[in-house]
């Protein structure tokens, strides 16, 4: 096991441990009264919601007390997001290099430049859209290949007897696709499973999330997501798409691939974190785009999670990306149904026309959405508990990939067999209609012409499922038929969220949502029995899919959009605004959101938009880092080598000072330089001799860094000689002139505000003589959070 | 005259005319040899684009010349927006009675304060939808009743002859109802004029527009639009909802109304800009969506204008507004169709029903999209062309009250003379459907059971008219119709724009653009004949709205979403954004937005989202003001009295700085302190005496400047006696201990995303020892823009 897991040791003390993330070493000296009154002074790594009975803290502190201080083993699965998460640079390095470039260029320049952006925007788009064209059609022929032979098998077996082999043909279908899915996540790129939605958040909150925009990474997410969901898993192939037009966005906008070793030389300009993370948020918006056809939904998604400030000219980029995104799909996909040219069409989840004039609602429907939102939030807080306790039981002991593999083929063979056991003891059977809109209707023990309605839900690709319970006219499904299905599959979407495949949340949501939707309308329908019309099953379902799937995912205002744009028609805005604003407030009263339990459970220091509440009495005293480790304008490359190298430290940022006295107070600040640069530097050997008195120090460009960005080397790969070592390096050139600062006094919400709203990595503390007192980085924020009993702060992995 | 105008002197010099915004005076000995470089030397107040070929601002300095340097007379529409711009502050002032008020509320004290956030926006939407409500009612009504009058009238007249009288009849029904408007707006209210749209833009960008939110205001504009709209004028209701909206949420936000004399004792605590700014975004999405029925429009248009920082909480709340907004409308308006409940409806203009299968679009009619938006654009720089010529005659020539009013007369003469020859001379009769589709239709000099198709353009409201282009059938227009239509009413509304009444250019523009795009579907359908179904004219019309409406005001990712939800359907989402986009880029080759040019002909420091492309060679150094006005820590009070009192300077924040040697050196910056502060501080006489050794400074509290706020007295109605002046002021308590600064060597895009970002009013520049050298104010930033030659610099009014 050795092999497979990495050592790992909690901090005893978060102040310390606050020292390894980024920043530098937070010595005990510095006074931290007031928060240490309000914290307990457990251990706490993170809250739990009050639902939670499980008190993980606990257990890791008497793991650790029996192992008396050794390191604890973090597990395979979480280890690898538990890296220390480096942050991104939205902030321009604007050092002396950058300044004389941007100088030279001239005003046509820019305008070259801002047609590139707008051309990889494009490119982001089109190929977005391809690869959601290119997962929904391998799905729709594979799970039709895979139903086809399955009812052909069942049709054969009814009558003869022996539906067992029926059940057993379809669990080993099942399990061989999710097996293969599962072998490429769990083996050969673990990053890639489950949504991607919390790991781009996490990117587009600023947080460098290891090889999640790779290509290897994008590779492994389309094949993966096609194998679960023609493996019959609860999962959609929605959230994937996100995470598959973040991976093209970050590969077509650096103009080359590290992994096939190519560079087109083109898009040079753009090989920095800013306007990576420009063009990953267009392509998380045309992976939205794409899914749900929703091209304003993804835009607004990809502000919700990402862009800190809001720019119209790149908020209008992010859109025609999305725009792009959704045409190519629908252009391909209309060739692909025989209907060429004809745009019309949704994206990859198609909620069907609702048509206004018979699903109006009307005011006094107004309370029944609301109350469907407050139960929509209960049964997403419940679900988020389940898959809460779920993960923290695979972080503990299903963290081998064979594990792993197996865990999947087990969910896959369970929801075969379930599926089949409902369908079996199920005797709702319902008259085929005219117009046989069913795909794959099993006829098995109903009368001829009639087929089994628990089948429809089951036998069937989850989308279709939805769109089903959406539109079939009402009496389609009885009322026990959809209780007894919204409560198998409530358990195994949990289930299935968090296995070792690339697989979204959203569709089985939305099918959860749909049927107990359905359901409450059929109900509705049945007490008013006067007037049924306007209790509208498909209409519930629509609401019902709304106020679910907030419950679980709590998004906001974009997921309403996306809500919006899927139905196609913006009437049924303001209800499922209602529902997913209650949705919200219940859930959040119990537990947080999907998404934000598993960011936390990987321990990324993820930056909210505010600063908590009750922070005000904090200031960047007690917050910063320090002592800071800075460097001069002119050092030592020695003295540069040696603090590089230091594994307990692996700072990222160092200011760069000059000394005005001899004597021991701390230096002005003059610039601020980071680990990535130095490490360039000392690749291309910038020294400067001290015997000769000219400097000879090599001329380096702006290509040089870019060129290394983004897999900088590590500082062990450089070999610096013991003459080389006594040289000098001039940091004059290189280093950032002008960083951020802000005094000591400064209290934390004012802080927050400047390194969010600007997307900082580092700001510097100084006192009221311009000298360096300290660093704030990331995690000294985000470790703030508002808990039980008030403001709390988070306890640090050192790894 | 002279009562009504103002006398102004135009500065000499741009770098002394700096000064006087409200920062600090600009000495000459400030080096800018660069700027001066790329500068022409020669006055340049705006730039026109290059289709103008009036240049205003040599007319200006000849003038000036003429009169030896004497002021200048700066006309009264003008001068209102001309007065010295103050800014709003974004950024908290986190002095120690706000941090001691902040850390002394509870969790439970924010939770309330967010909740009450919550109610203010529920009020601010339920209100701006009544407004909306009655504003829809009053017109149907009133125009109803006008309409019919004059088709009786006419009736009488067709056949005895002497339709001469209804003209007069027409034309003197349309000037009364222009002459109460235009009276209101020039007499009692002029920010009421227009569509209030730009001074909304400003607002929401951080400058201070006086009388902009205020009851007044509200009043004149609701009054106001009916009297225009009734008036027949080429002019839409739906631009001032949105300043409506505005005004009602800085209203019901502030929980008092300083016009009625009332203070509610509520909301106290959202006293300040930063509160305030977020609601009136709140109150002009609230517009948009009453307006549009475009809730997620409205919030974009919100965010694209205003929020320079993304926030989750404070955009949903913005979203609560507005669907709030138009769910109030909706409901009021359905009790007033006698449809009690039904809320399917959207806003005040309603584009009718598009039905997705009929008006689907196929891939190669892109193109025909694309040039349409082209010709939009292309038509849309003309029309700002004119109004633009139009404006600046105006300005002067037509700046008293009584040639205001006047002019609207003519203009609301003018068109329903224009509109009753067009319809006199049509010859193009149409058969009455069955379903009566129109109005009032006209049947004049056509057979029995037909009606006068010109009429049906011309003799209705706008918005009707815009749903009769939109859905008629294909062959109701003739196409000579169409074109005499588009030609007349683009001159028409050109001329109605900037008019002295409180009226909105959606809506012509809307309508000019449906005119010639169903003119461009009836030619396509003519060319294709073999396949008519694919150019039906109404899509046409759609397309052809949104370029021209593109085309005019360059609206981008809300105007896109706006028409997509106000046509109810999400299928032409990308149609509408290739004619947007396509407007935009074709547009802005020839001339600026509409609005934005009314903005830069009131002189307004409006910041873009990001700096001029070429402005990396400016610093700090060079873009700020200096030196600065400091004050010490504890002040002499007749010494802040002098430098309040000093109107040549008028400067609004002041460093406060601590002397650490007697030279002359600058002193270490210590805070911030502004001049409402300093204000509020005179007249509670917070002195303490220096005779007394301890302080006896009455204790102020944050109330006191809160019921000062917004409108604090000037410095001239605070009396000081001669023994106060001699008294010191501590001002320690009361400052901003911690505001944000810049060293000297900061490029101009840095300190403008610093400024930007955080929506700041000062910006402190000090140099690598923390002592003030300059002060960045938003003028200082404003000034820089991109001309013909690249980067120029603006110069600005004194006054």
């Amino acid at each position: 096991m050795a092999n497979i897991t990495k050592k790992v040791s909690w901090s005893s003390r978060g102040d310390e441990a606050g020292a390894a993330w980024e920043g530098t070493p937070l010595l005990n000296g510095s006074e931290r009264p007031s928060v240490s009154r309000q914290l307990s002074g457990e251990r706490r790594l993170f809250q739990i919601g009050r639902l939670s009975t499980v008190d993980l803290d606990e257990e890791i502190t008497a793991e650790e007390d029996s192992t008396s201080w050794k390191p604890k083993e973090i597990p395979h699965n979480e280890k690898l997001l538990s890296l220390k998460f480096e942050s991104l640079d939205y902030d321009n390095i604007e050092n002396q290099l950058f300044l004389e470039e941007e100088r030279r260029m001239s005003f046509l320049g820019f305008r070259c430049l801002e047609i590139s952006r707008w051309v990889v925007c494009g490119l982001i788009g089109v190929l977005t859209g391809l690869i959601a064209c290119f997962i929904d059609i391998v799905v729709e022929k594979l799970a039709g290949i895979k139903y086809q032979v399955i009812k052909e098998n069942i049709v054969q077996f009814t009558e003869a007897g022996g539906l067992s082999i029926s059940l057993i043909l379809w669990a080993v279908l099942n399990c061989a696709f999710v097996m293969l899915g599962a072998i490429m996540v769990a083996c050969f790129e673990p990053i890639a499973g489950g949504s991607g939605i919390p790991q781009i958040k996490c990117y587009l909150n600023g947080v460098k999330i290891p090889r999640v925009v790779r290509l290897k990474t994008l590779v492994v997410k389309v094949f993966g997501v096609i194998c679960s969901v023609v493996g019959g898993l609860a999962v959609g192939k929605e959230g994937p798409m996100i995470h598959s037009g973040a991976v093209v966005a970050a590969g077509v906008s650096q103009g080359r691939s590290t992994s096939l070793k190519r560079d087109f030389k083109i898009f040079e300009y753009f090989r920095r974190d800013t306007e990576k993370r420009d063009f990953v948020s267009a392509g998380a918006a045309a992976g939205v785009s794409a899914a749900f056809g929703a091209p304003v939904g993804g835009v607004l998604f990809a502000l919700e999670e990402g862009a800190s400030f809001w720019n119209q000219m790149l908020t209008w980029r992010i859109f025609f990306a999305s725009m792009i995104s959704t045409f190519t799909l629908n252009f391909f996909l209309s060739i692909y149904h025989h209907k060429p040219g004809e745009l019309s069409n949704p994206g990859l989840i198609n909620f069907g026309r609702f048509e206004s004039e018979t699903m109006a609602y009307n005011f006094y429907e107004i309370p029944l959405f609301i109350a469907m939102g407050a139960l929509g939030g209960a049964l997403g807080a419940l679900f988020n508990v389940l898959n809460y306790w779920l993960t923290i039981f695979r972080i503990r002991y299903v963290h081998r990939p064979c594990l792993q593999v197996m865990e999947a083929m087990l969910v896959a063979a369970v929801t075969a067999a379930v599926s089949f056991i409902m369908i079996y003891f199920s005797n709702d059977c319902q008259p085929l209609g005219p117009d046989n809109s069913e795909e794959y209707p099993l006829q098995l023990f109903c009368a001829d012409g009639e087929y089994n309605s628990m089948a429809t839900a089951f036998f069937n690709t989850p989308e279709r499922s939805v769109r089903s319970l959406f539109h079939n006219p009402a009496g389609t499904y009885n009322p026990l038929t959809l209780g007894l299905f919204t409560l198998t599959y409530f358990f195994l979407a949990c289930w299935t969220y968090g296995l070792s495949v690339s697989a979204g949340v959203f569709i089985p949501s939305l099918l959860i949502g749909a049927a107990w939707g359905r359901l409450c309308g059929i109900l509705l329908a049945s007490i008013a029995q006067a007037d049924s019309t306007w209790a509208d099953p498909g209409k519930y379902a629509l609401i019902g899919a709304a106020a679910q799937l907030g419950g679980i995912v709590r998004m906001t205002l974009s997921l309403t959009v996306i809500l919006v744009e899927a139905t196609g028609n913006v009437t049924y805005g303001l209800p499922i605004m209602l529902a997913l604003m209650t949705a919200k407030i219940v859930g959040d009263y119990f537990q947080e959101g999907l998404y934000d339990i598993h960011i936390k459970l990987q321990s990324v220091p993820f930056l909210h938009s505010e600063a908590p509440a009750t922070s005000h009495w904090l200031t960047a005293r007690e917050v910063m880092s320090s002592p800071v480790t800075c460097f001069n304008k002119v050092e030592k490359v020695g003295t540069i080598v040696d603090v590089l190298s230091n594994t307990s430290t692996n700072h990222n940022g160092f200011p760069v000072v000059v000394q005005v006295s001899d004597n021991d107070e701390p230096a002005k600040l003059c610039g601020l330089i980071l680990r990535s640069q130095l490490i360039v530097l000392l690749k291309h050997k910038v020294f400067v001799e001290l015997a000769q008195s000219r400097l000879t120090q090599r001329k380096l460009q702006l290509k040089d860094f870019r060129d290394a960005y983004p897999r900088f080397p590590p500082i062990q790969s450089i070999h610096v000689s013991q003459d080389e070592r006594e040289c000098m390096m001039d940091l004059t050139e290189f280093m950032n002139p002008t960083p951020y600062t802000v005094p000591q006094d400064t209290s934390l919400p004012r802080v927050f505000k400047l390194f969010r709203a600007l997307g900082l990595r580092h700001l510097v503390v100084v006192d009221d003589e311009n000298r360096v007192v300290g660093l704030v980085t990331r995690k000294d924020l985000a470790r703030y959070h508002l808990g039980k009993h008030g403001l709390e702060e988070m306890h640090l992995a050192q790894t």
